[in-house]
């Protein structure tokens, strides 16, 4: 069972025997979702949205994803591009579903988020775990990157700001980093921007990885509403990747699960265009400290 | 893509044009969720419930679930042998993967859910259709189910009342069925019961599989919330099993997409506790027309 999860339910155990616990093991915000958020599921409950929606998410949802990539983070994608699954951890299975099976390398960077070894290896592939360094403030070394990776690596997983160290690659590392990706082509990068917004330093601010040169043809990016949005419970989270690398992920999830929540959709559509920046950064302090 | 899927995407686009489009292709039940489960949705969210559950889902959930199971089916499930999952499609892919995997066999008696074999394909075992013949009315023959076993049958996948056939199995026909499986230590029976309230003949009820003798120890149950509660957006399903069984299950939810919706999980013990017998008769009437 992943670590993270054995842990949890250890704690869920121990508050239903009536215990206080503080428990760390979890990325549970300490704050509410916003009060738009509320409003918008008892207004998506009141209007019948309790069917099935397409696989891939509602238009409306997928849409307002794909402004708020390109508004917050230089990303262009279609709304066609994005793929709404049950929480970032199932975009992120997915993805190396989809790409990587027995044979195939994937290399983890170092701390790693436990998930992560445990999902390459339900498909098959092997983890190939990339040590930090103290050194490099728990950023990855190119140099070390390059010599990781082999002619059977298909991917790299990408945790940028790092759960668990809060390590944030800056753009000059991050532009290294693509040159040693662009010698490989068969290599895609899945990055997982689920803490974005934990960025301490304004002089050093989230990239997102498929906005570096040549880079969006071979980026998985995966994000969720579980941490910035506090909507944990909700269980929404997204990929968006060009079409081809796209599909099949598609193709996985509408046989593992078929659609996220459509109440989850329609407050996933409220989080992003009826949340004002001011009360996003008031949370985001809150997650900071 | 699953095939119902790919059906159904096409109609969403259809509508999205404006188009009006009549399908039959996905089980989307005629009626809305039971007032109970609406009123509770509201409940939930004003009360915060909006945040991480246990991966296999709440103790009030897990707890209604199985009384439910004894009180209708006479099925001997504790609380903690239940996993909430995103939808029955889950629980169903994760049942599979837990138990089968390359060099396996899995039998599908057909006709069958296109989903079934694309399932058992992606956890690398075999799919091994079982024909059924119209004299048999569609279902399945013993004598041909003990010819389709080899020692590589892993798995039987049983969908009673049948996908898309209807076919109810009979109690007489089902003891049948498990005296040939108790000749083979090594087969678990997946019984797949989403359409468990399809019955049209009283002297015909529906019989779950791991209430016959022996079977309880080597079937996964599973069931959801989509069909006779009209819940089909909330994606709330489940599997009741064995621990032993049921432990693999647990581990590969909690690395694919962790715990079902907090809300939707609420929603289930309403439909499970506060939705009277005779509005779901009403339900079903219109689901059989």
């Amino acid at each position: 069972m992943s670590a993270t999860v054995e842990l949890f339910s250890k704690v869920k155990a121990m508050e239903a025997d009536g215990k206080k616990v503080t428990s760390l093991c979890v990325g549970e915000p300490d704050f509410p979702p916003p009060q738009a958020v509320l409003d918008e599921i008892i207004q998506a409950v009141s209007s019948g949205q309790t069917t099935y929606t397409a696989v891939t998410g509602t238009e409306e949802l997928r849409s307002a994803i794909a402004a708020d990539l390109l508004k917050r983070k230089n990303l262009k994608y279609k709304s066609t591009e994005v793929l709404v699954s049950n929480g970032a951890k199932q975009a992120v299975y997915q993805g190396v579903f989809a790409l990587c099976g027995p044979g195939d390398e994937v290399i983890i960077p170092a701390p790693f988020w436990p998930s992560y070894p445990e999902m390459v290896a339900l498909t098959g592939a092997t983890p190939v775990i990339l040590p930090t360094t103290i050194e490099d403030e728990f950023l990855i070394n190119p140099k070390s990157l390059a010599a990781a990776i082999t002619p059977k690596t298909k991917m790299m997983i990408f945790c940028n700001p790092s759960n668990p160290s809060g390590a944030v690659h800056s753009a000059s590392l991050m532009s290294e980093i693509a040159d040693v990706v662009r010698e490989h082509p068969q290599l895609a990068v899945l990055s997982d921007e689920i803490y974005e917004r934990l960025v301490y330093n304004p002089s050093n601010p989230h990239v997102s990885f498929a906005s570096l040169p040549g880079m969006y043809d071979r980026t998985l990016t995966v994000n969720g509403f579980s941490k910035a949005y506090a909507m944990t419970g909700l269980r929404l989270g997204y990929m968006a990747a060009p079409a081809n690398l796209l599909k099949p992920c598609v193709t996985i999830q509408s046989q593992l699960t078929s659609c996220a929540s459509s109440i989850s959709q329609a407050a996933g559509v409220a989080a992003l265009t009826r949340v004002e920046e001011s009360e996003m950064e008031a949370n985001v302090e809150i997650m900071r400290k």
